[in-house]
């Protein structure tokens, strides 16, 4: 890992680009984190485009800080200025020929689409944790925040870091995936948006009841796909802070 | 309304009895009310047999108190001492039978249930808020919390002063409150209990599904009927503060 940028941000969060091998990623750490007090993660999940989402990653970032933990966004596989691959890219045209037909998205095209994305960026982001726990001031337990849900599914499934993940359920999501939940048994906080045009909820309650967690939160709300309400924001956020620890005050 | 007993129980909440012509009722209000400080109340909805719900009824209403509010109960129609309807009487023990030989309970015995219940128990809630209202340390918004979820929808819709509901999913629906449901517009937070074997789930779906509100919440918990988690409970509570005011400080 090779840190590319460093600035000290006016909340006190430290921010810092890095790269891992061709992967861009940003880390931000609370001003509170150092060697002697190490703080511990979260994975900030999102839909690809590391610049373009980059405000929203950055709010997010900042309340995750505020609350006592670090935050890291990596590049998606495809997205960015990270190569393409043809077959994804070709599964991409197919959904929206499809969306554009107004006809379902089949479970193949779906795999085609989402998997190839899976089986690359979870070990990318296993790679990236094991650079970042090389960083003194990271330390302890590791959430999962955000999207392409089944990103989050097959983390939480082979990496054992991850101690507690709150899902956005908002994307496509591969048969497969479901047969992976009903592995997963770390705590469990579920994010749908109930109006979310472009979601198929009925997959995302299918989902929700695979999981095979003792402990899991379906939180559902109006807003539309970005409308999440602030206060299902928090409730996430206290979430991992009874699940991770952290500095919050009122987490019960 | 005439009071029947009273008590101050050692948090400082005020606990009395009363009658309504013939129906009991239990009203807790927190140390801090007074007729120059009057607060919100809470109607603890419940699936009937005050004395039996005593305990659980008393732990709502001192949470509730904690957070500022007022808190009452009534007993329900044909439940603890009240009269029973023979129709109501024929009903339940036409569920009993259909659910001990497996089968499912169809939607017109469902209605013969349930509706006889909300036609009564509504004017009776609402003739309790008449009668509370005359206490001059009883004042503002009125939020309803629990279950008999037809109760608290047809309430929400009739009633007025009824400007927040925290329902409990986990009681029979019958048809017409579906259709009841796509007028309620006040906030919603809704609590399924995902694993909660006596409920119908796909039911608490649809009828979350209908609710006419731009805010609703549907936070979906394992832990069977009985077992909300404490976050789930702590989540309703922030919810009634957010809109019916009070005094909880972590309710952003």
């Amino acid at each position: 890992m090779r840190f590319t940028s460093e600035q000290r941000l006016n909340d006190g969060v430290l921010e810092r680009g890095f790269t891992l091998g061709d992967i861009p990623g940003i880390l931000w750490t609370p001003a509170s984190a150092s060697a002697s007090a190490p703080v511990p993660l979260i994975l900030l999940g999102h839909p690809g485009g590391l610049n373009k989402m980059y405000p929203r990653l950055l709010g997010r970032a900042r309340n995750v800080a505020a609350d006592g933990f670090a935050a890291a966004a990596i590049e998606l596989p495809g997205s960015g200025d990270r190569p393409r691959s043809a077959e994804v890219e070709q599964a991409r045209a197919d959904v929206r020929r499809v969306l554009a037909a107004g006809e379902p998205v089949g479970g193949e095209l779906i795999d085609r689409l989402i998997l190839p994305l899976v089986d690359q960026a979870v070990p990318e982001w296993q790679a990236t944790l094991d650079a970042l726990f090389t960083q003194a001031e990271i330390g302890g337990p590791v959430g999962y925040s955000g999207g392409v849900i089944s990103i989050g599914v097959r983390l939480a499934v082979v990496e054992p870091r991850i101690a507690a993940a709150g899902l956005f359920a908002g994307s496509f999501i591969p048969r497969v995936i479901f047969e992976e939940a009903r592995q997963v048994t770390i705590p469990l906080h579920v994010l749908l948006q109930w109006d979310d045009e472009g979601n198929d909820r009925q997959a995302a309650l299918d989902l929700f009841d695979a999981f095979g967690s003792k402990e899991k939160t379906l939180n559902a709300n109006m807003g539309g796909h970005t409308g999440v309400p602030q206060a299902a924001g928090d409730a996430a956020a206290r979430f991992f802070t009874r699940h991770l620890g952290g500095s919050r005050a009122d987490a019960k």
